[in-house]
Formats: C-alpha cells, sequence, structure tokens
C-alpha cells in the first residue's frame, strides 16, 4: 500500500458550497448559518423524496453561489445512506450533468471531495459533489419505525437531516472570483482503508468508526505529512467516538484533544435526552464543513482542517447475521489560500 | 456538460482480471473461460456472506495472475447491488489497500474501471476495481423469497452470481509482463448521465435502461468519437433493452445492431422458461468482461470495444412510493494494445 497522500497535480479550490437542514438542525448552535431549512417534508409526501429534494436544493445552491450552470460542471459525484442510495440519483437526476454515484455511508462527503479533486486535478474543470441523510430515512431503514418510539441507548446518535453540495474546481478564475479573503483549497487526499475492531453494536457506531479514523491519521502520519496543529475534524464520532479516537491515538503517541472537534458534536445542543452521543449521518459532516467550517476559513479564522470522513460500512442484514461494524476514514487536508495570491488564469 | 470523454493524461492498461461465478452460470456458453466457480454458498452461511466471498476471491485472482501484493496497490474501487453494498466492504475488508466505495447498480463495473482509469492516470500506479452480483441476495432484497417461488415475465432477466476484479495499470513494465500479443489499454472514458424515461415496471430493467446506453453512446458520438466499427458491448440491456436500444439509436441516425453484443446475452444458454430476457446484474458484465472480452483482446481476436456498463438506481422503497426508474450507462474505450509496441519503463 502506497501510505502516501494524493496531492492534486494542479491546484483544487472548493469555490462554492450549499447546505440545507430541516427544524432539529436549524434550532441548534449552527442554525443561523445554513443556508436553507425545511420541516422533515420539504413539500414531498415521503421521506425519502424529501431528502432527494435536500440533494436537489443544496446542489442548485451551491451552484448559484458559484454563478454556474449545468453546462459549467463536468461531473457530479454523490451518494447517501438510504439502500441503492436513490436520494442522490432521484435527487440530481434533473441536472443533465455526468454523473458517478458514490457509497461511503456517512464518509461520503470526503470521499465525494476527494474524487471531485482527483477529477478536476486532471481532467475536468469542475466537478460538484453532493451527499445527504434524513432522520426519518435512516431511522426506519436501519433501525424500527418511527411510531415505535424505540428507547435510545447513551451511544446511539441522531441522524441529521441535511444536505451539503459542493463545487469543486481547478480554474483559478473560479477561485478568484469567489468571496472572501481566502479560498479553500484541497490540498492533499487520503483515502481509508476498511478497519474492523469487532464491534457488534449497531447502536454505537462511534465506536465502530473511530479506529478507521485512527488509522487513517496513523498513516497520514507515517507519511510525515501530519504536521503542526491543523484542526483535525471528524465526521461523526460523537462523544463516545471522540473519546475513544483519542485512546487509541495517544497510545501510538499522537495528541489532537486540543485541536480536534467532530461535527457530529457541533450540530446539536448538547441534550443527553435526545441526541445523546451527538449527530450522525452523510449529512452531518458535509452542513457543517459547508455551513460553519469553510465560511471560516474564507474569512480568515481557520487556516487548514483535516477533514476525515467517518463511515461505517454495514447494513441491518448484515448485523442480523452476526457480522461486526467495519468503518472507514477517508481524509481531505484543506487550507486557506490567500485570494490575492492566486494568479487568475494560472491553470484554466 | 462537458460533452467529450476524458483522455487520461498517461497510458492505462488493464493488466489482469479474475471472474468467480456461481454454478448456472458454468454450466453456460462461457462456462470454461471462468477462473473459479462454486454452488451459491461458498462455503458460506449465508448468500450475503457468498457474495462478499466471491468478491474476495476474484481479487485475489487477480492480484494473482498480476504477481502483485497488497502492498503494490494504491487504490481499491468497488460496489455491489447489496444494501450499503456489503458485498465490497465484508469482501474486501481482509485486503489492506485504500477503499473507494461506488454505488452505480449493474454500471459499477464500468464505473469503478472509470474511476481507477483517472485515479492511475494521475495520482496512482495501480487501482483494483471490483464488483458482484448474487442472484439470490438480489432476487430476496428487490422482489420475493426464493422459497415463494414468485412468477417471472418474459421482460425479467436473471441475476448472475457472479464477481470480476480488474487491475488497472499506468506502469508500462505492468503491461509488458502480461501474457498475450496485445495488453488491453483504456483510451478514454464517458460517465453517463441520469436518464429517466418513466418505466415503471421492476421487472422491465431493460427499458429502463436503454435510454440511457443511448443518451451516452449518442453523446459520445456528438464528441467525434464514435468512429469505425468497435464493437460495442453493453452490460446487461438483455433482449428487451437491446432491442429498445438499437430502435432508439436508429431514430438518430446511428446503427450498431451489427457491431453490439449485450453481455446479459452472453452468460445464459437461451432458454425462455428460466433466464428469460438474459442476465443482469454487476456481476454479468464484469464477468463476460473479465474472462471472455479481455482474453479476445489479448489474444487479438476484439480489437476495441466501447464498454458501456448499464445501471438502474431505483430501490424497492421508490418503486413501492410510484417513483420511475433512472437508468445510466457509463462508457469505456477499451483497445489491444500491440505489447511488442509498449515501450517498457515509458511511463513508471
Amino acid at each position: 500500500m502506497q501510505n502516501k497522500p494524493f496531492h492534486p497535480a494542479r491546484r483544487v479550490f472548493i469555490t462554492s458550497a450549499g447546505s440545507v437542514v430541516g427544524h432539529k438542525e436549524k434550532a441548534g448552535p449552527l442554525g443561523a448559518l445554513f443556508d436553507f431549512s425545511g420541516d422533515d417534508r420539504f413539500g414531498k409526501d415521503s421521506w425519502e423524496k424529501a431528502e432527494a429534494e435536500m440533494q436537489r436544493l443544496a446542489l442548485g445552491i451551491a451552484m448559484r453561489k458559484a454563478e454556474l450552470v449545468e453546462g459549467d460542471l463536468d461531473l457530479l459525484v454523490a451518494g447517501d445512506l438510504v439502500n441503492q442510495c436513490v436520494s442522490s440519483s432521484y435527487g440530481l437526476l434533473g441536472y443533465r450533468i455526468p454523473f458517478l454515484g458514490l457509497f461511503g455511508a456517512c464518509s461520503t462527503c470526503a470521499e465525494g471531495l476527494l474524487l471531485a479533486t482527483l477529477a478536476t486535478a486532471s481532467v475536468c474543470r469542475r466537478c460538484a459533489a453532493v451527499t445527504s441523510s434524513h432522520f426519518c430515512t435512516a431511522e426506519r431503514q436501519f433501525r424500527y419505525p418511527l411510531e415505535y418510539g424505540g428507547q435510545r441507548t447513551p451511544t446511539a446518535q441522531w441522524t441529521v437531516t441535511g444536505s451539503g453540495a459542493f463545487i469543486v474546481s481547478s480554474r483559478t478564475c473560479d477561485a478568484v472570483r469567489t468571496g472572501g479573503e481566502f479560498v479553500p483549497e484541497i490540498l492533499d487526499v487520503m483515502p481509508g482503508c476498511i478497519v474492523d475492531r469487532g464491534i457488534t453494536d449497531a447502536a454505537n457506531m462511534g465506536a465502530a468508526m473511530a479506529p478507521a479514523a485512527a488509522d487513517t491519521i496513523l498513516r497520514y502520519r507515517d507519511s510525515g505529512s501530519l504536521q503542526g496543529d491543523a484542526l483535525i475534524v471528524t465526521g461523526d464520532l460523537g462523544a463516545e467516538g471522540s473519546a475513544i479516537l483519542y485512546d487509541l491515538l495517544r497510545a501510538e503517541g499522537v495528541e489532537i484533544e486540543n485541536h480536534h472537534t467532530d461535527c457530529g458534536l457541533r450540530i446539536y445542543r448538547r441534550d443527553p435526552a435526545d441526541a445523546h452521543a451527538g449527530a450522525s449521518g452523510c449529512g452531518c459532516s458535509a452542513v457543517v464543513l459547508a455551513a460553519e467550517l469553510l465560511e471560516k476559513m474564507k474569512s480568515g479564522e481557520i487556516e487548514e482542517i483535516l477533514f476525515l470522513g467517518t463511515g461505517a460500512l454495514m447494513n441491518t442484514a448484515a448485523i442480523q447475521q452476526g457480522h461486526s461494524i467495519p468503518g472507514i476514514a477517508h481524509l481531505v487536508r484543506i487550507r486557506a489560500a490567500k485570494r490575492s495570491e492566486i494568479a487568475d488564469g494560472q491553470n484554466d
């Protein structure tokens, strides 16, 4: 295995992002930052259709912010948690943009950014990456009918109702056109390996995913790339998974606790009767990155992040058949590039 | 939309492939060509575990043929039809190779080759692409319990029990090392757009996917790339979908009938009481490409193919909620490159 991150051969920027959330996310501490919010239905007659609608809206918002139309995008990569990723295929079928479907569970946001980076650094001008999750579609698919009102254990997480869309571009003219003193630039990416440490409790995804996050961070460290105090942002480890991650890394001599945050701990108010160990879902890391972190990079408040999308690669049948839950974590290093120092026309 | 195929910036070869099938596929006209076959269980206690095992075996065979070990592969892309693509995550978790999950339904083989091409042409030395399907996992997930013995309509297809794995390499030393006078080289790739023409019959996937195949072929034609009489190979349109494809293309002035074949029509003997309109599933195009087409390219019997993976991006809940079935078709152009004319060390 090549234990090195992939460096794009030309500069790649996240020039725009769109975020769409449900009412619970809107009521949380980041509520004011999201581009659009609705109830759980978004005007549709099923939760599945609502989730698809969120993807449609999120991509539309990201394109509008970047002043792009369909013809400006060469590729669209998207995935979600619903069986056969239909939130993506139904949500985005109205866009006539070449489409590649992904399945990375809750790591999909990072996987999409990673592939968008590879594509825009080689064959594309611009690529959009989209993902979503919805509490109601996930709950009834992975756990219980909502009407059943099942009790939740303390390690359980709450699936975010939300969708995030990102425009990744290798055209410096796009980067120069974006607002803000800084432009988020993807410096390198590292796909994760599947890691299975034997967790079988489907209500403890944090524990299943933390070893994968540790594995990717250690591979990144071993490649000599983990330098300085860049903010490490995990996708949805929650309180339980974050604590396990600190322990696993400490045993390997890596301390991240003072420069780590988890998207799953940022989106809801800490209320033990409700979201328990935190937020989760493909939408979780996507909307936090889109609405909060990238904006803070653009204003100069955050200089660099190691964004680690974390996912649990299981389904309900596998759990019922006694399988443990494999995890994965993909890394995307993003740095705030000074807009005035990006030469327009450099790689157009 | 950039209506042009993506050309890899350096030469990319399919240096090895592995195929694993069940007993029905083994009994078909291509039976003697597959690398390995088993019963429906492959020594496991569930069909889902058997499907995962096929992926593990197929990748192992492809790696062994290419004389590669884990550390020689920089990336692994894989997907399947089972909910949350767990055949890939469980089947391949024993390989310590950075992993990206895909969902492209039955187009996954082409999607994987497409992404492997982008990766190896830019940041990787070698990338493996793997996919699978299993009649029993698909039947009980998408249709009825097997014990129910549901009647099948004439347009229904039979999901292939099989897995195909491919090693894609940009190292000319790998290409030179492979057996055969010719080496399959990927010349360009074109991701498909999602196309929905309103088909709602989940027992007629051919009709749902044919418009997507026509769309990609026409986009390829419009880019000026559809030249000569390269063999056009669709993944699993079956008899119904192939006939629709001919009609759709004829209306646009494109005749392909005399240089087209469909993997779904090659794998089983034509027996109307059984496989009906033909074979389908991610494994269908993967094992036909791996075991038959690439071998015929290596011997010089086939010079060039336009390989179109076709997929139906639906799930059962969406059908029950009244959605129609969107299709997609990704194109990979493969040509037999003369091995003696590949300069060793050219891009290592």
